[in-house]
C-alpha cells in the first residue's frame, strides 16, 4: 500500500506530520511518500531511526496557507502538496492521500483534479464525531462542504457514510440518523421531510430522525445533515467542550479544599480534554470523489497523524471508493427498473 | 402589573410552579394569577403562609400535554390554562402570560389568538442561552418555530431580539452576531448571505458573522438563526453539557485518589450543572406576537418560575411589545422612502 502524506498542512507540520508517520511504519507493511519541503520534512526526519526504504519523500515548493482562496490556490499553486498529492491519487501512483492543511483546498483539489464519483451529485466532507460517554466515535455528514442541500443528497450522504463506517470502522449494518429538530416523521423543512423519505427507502438501517441532544450519546452510527447544520454541530461541540474545562478550572479555584481535589484530578481532566478532541481520532474522509482522500483536523499531533495512516489501510484495502460507485450504479439502476415499471 | 402564570404546564407542575410564584412574591408589587385546576393549585398554596390578596386563581378544566397536537389542542381544549392565558393576554385581563406548557401549543396559541405584530412575518421563540464561563447569557432566536426562514425573517429576529435585549436583559447597543459557518461576509447560503445583507444595512448593533466555536464565549448579546439551527444549538449544547457531566463522573471513579478528588468537588459539579442548565434563567420571550408571552422550560423548578416571574416585570414595564411595533413602523416607513428615493 502507497499512503501519501501532506508533510506541509496544519498548525505542527512538519514536525508532527513526520513524527506521526514515524510512529506509524511500526504497524504498517505499506510505504508513505511524504510530499513537502525536502530540506524542511529531511531535517524532521533526520531526528529518528527507521526504515528508510519504507519513506520516500516528493519535493514540492508552493505552499497553500489556510489563507488562501481554495480555488485560486489549486488553480494556481500546481506545485503544491495538495495539488501534486491529488495528482498523484489521480495518475494511481499512491492510494490514498492524507492532510491536515487547508480543508477548503483540500475539498476543491479533489472535485477539480479527482472528479466526482459518477452518479454522486455532492461528495461530502465528513468528521469523526466522539461520543466520549460510550467509548465509540459516529461518522457525521456533510460538515461544510455543502450548506445548502437537495434531499437526494441526504440519500448519498446516509449510503456512503454506511458504507465507510462498516468498512473502516468496523460497524456492522451502521446506523444512520437524520438531524431534525423532533423525532417524529413529519418534523422539520419541505427538503428534510423529503430526505426522510428518500433515506426510509433505501437499502439502508435508517433508523429515522435524530436530535441534537442525543448525538452524543451514541444514538446513531452514521448521523446525516447538511453542511451549515454539520458544521454547526462540529463546532458548537468544540466550543461547549472548551468552556466547560474552563469553567471546571475556574470552579477548582474557588476554595482550597476545592485547589486540592483539582490538583488530585489535574490528570483526569486533561485526559477528559482529549477524549472530546476529536483530532484524537485521526482523519476523516472525503467521501464521493473518484480517490480515497482523507482530511486531518489542522491542529493534528503525531497521535492523530499516526491514527489517520492506520485508519487508511481498511478505506483502501476495503476499496471503499469503488464500493460506493457500485452502490450508486445500483440504486440508479433500480431506480429506472421503477421508473419503466410506472 | 398583572402576571399570569399556567400553573399546569411543565414537568413538576402545579407544585413547582406554585413555589416558584410564592418564592417571587416577595419581590413584587404585582399580583399573580395562576390558571388550571382550582383544586390541585389551591392544594400546593395551602402549604405557604403569602398574602393573598397577592394571588388569583382563574380555574380551567382541559389540560393540554405535552403530547397533544398544537393546533388542534388550541382549536378543542377552549378550556385549558394556555387558551384562558391567551384570552385574557388578548382581553388586556392580565400584562403577560407565562408557562412552562408544551412549546408548540404556547406559540400556535400566541399566534392564532394574540396574531402577530402587524409588520412581523414570523414571530419567534427564544432561548436565553448560557455562556457560563463569562457569566452572562445572551439571546437566541429563532429556536424552532421557523424551521426555514426567508432572509427577512433573520432582520426581524436581529431587530426584536435587540430591544428584548436591552430592556430586559439591560445590555446597551447589544451586538447582534448571525450563525454561519465562516466569520467572513460571503459565507453560507444564499438565505444567509442576503440575511448578512439586510442585517448590516439595519439600525443595529450588528458584528457580523459569529461562528458555533464562539457561542459560549459571549461573541454576541442577540444571537440570531434560522429555527432549525436554533433548536440544534439549544440541544446540542443541552447534550454536551450533560454527556460532559457524566464522563467527568466515570473519570473521577477511575481510582481512589480521583474518588476523594470527586468527593471533595461534587458540590462543585452541581453548581457547575445548573450554571449550563438554561432554565436556571428562567424563561425566554416569543417575540413578534401582539402580547407579552414567557415560555420556561418543560423542566423548571421553583427556582426558574420565581426568574421568569421577576424577568416579566421589565418586559411589561418597558413595553417590548409596542417598542417591536414602532421599530418595524419606522423601518416600514424607511424602506418606502428609501423606494420613493430610486
Amino acid at each position: 500500500m502507497r499512503i501519501a502524506v501532506d508533510g506541509m498542512g496544519g498548525d505542527h507540520s512538519p514536525r508532527e506530520i513526520v513524527k506521526g508517520c514515524i510512529d506509524a511504519l511500526t504497524d504498517l507493511s505499506g510505504n508513505i511518500f511524504l510530499i513537502g519541503d525536502k530540506e524542511l520534512i529531511e531535517s524532521e526526519l533526520e531526528k529518528y531511526t527507521y526504515d528508510h526504504s519504507k519513506i520516500s519523500m516528493v519535493h514540492t515548493t508552493d505552499v497553500i496557507t489556510n489563507d488562501d482562496q481554495p480555488v485560486k490556490a489549486i488553480r494556481t499553486k500546481k506545485n503544491s502538496s495538495i495539488v501534486v498529492g491529488m495528482n498523484m491519487l489521480k495518475n494511481k501512483e499512491i492510494d490514498v492521500f492524507i492532510s491536515a492543511g487547508n480543508t477548503g483546498a483540500l475539498m476543491t483539489g479533489a472535485l477539480l483534479i479527482l472528479g466526482r464519483i459518477p452518479g454522486i451529485d455532492r461528495p461530502a466532507l465528513t468528521a469523526v464525531y466522539p461520543n466520549p460517554a460510550i467509548k465509540k466515535a459516529c461518522l457525521l455528514l456533510d460538515v461544510g462542504a455543502n450548506a445548502e442541500c437537495k434531499a437526494n443528497n441526504f440519500l448519498e450522504f446516509g449510503i456512503m457514510g454506511s458504507i465507510y463506517c462498516e468498512k473502516v470502522l468496523n460497524i456492522e449494518q451502521p446506523r444512520v440518523g437524520l438531524v431534525n429538530i423532533g423525532t417524529e416523521a413529519g418534523k422539520g423543512t419541505p427538503i428534510i421531510k423529503n430526505a426522510y423519505k428518500k433515506l426510509e427507502k433505501a437499502n439502508l438501517n435508517f433508523i429515522g430522525n435524530v436530535e441534537a441532544r442525543e448525538l452524543q450519546n451514541g444514538v446513531a452510527d452514521v448521523i446525516v445533515c447538511d453542511g451549515f447544520v454539520g458544521n454547526v454541530i462540529l463546532k458548537l461541540s468544540e466550543g461547549v467542550a472548551l468552556s466547560f474545562v474552563h469553567l471546571i478550572k475556574n470552579k477548582l479555584k474557588e476554595s482550597l479544599v476545592a485547589k486540592i481535589g483539582a490538583l488530585i484530578l489535574y490528570g483526569k481532566l486533561k485526559d477528559l480534554k482529549k477524549e472530546l478532541d476529536y483530532s484524537e481520532y485521526g482523519g476523516a474522509p472525503i467521501l464521493g470523489v473518484k480517490g480515497a482522500v482523507v482530511k486531518m483536523h489542522g491542529s493534528s499531533e503525531a497521535k492523530a497523524v499516526k491514527n489517520a495512516i492506520l485508519k487508511a489501510i481498511p478505506y483502501v484495502q476495503n476499496n471503499v471508493v469503488d464500493m460506493i460507485h457500485d452502490e450508486v450504479v445500483s440504486l440508479q439502476n433500480n431506480h429506472s427498473e421503477e421508473v419503466n415499471d410506472e
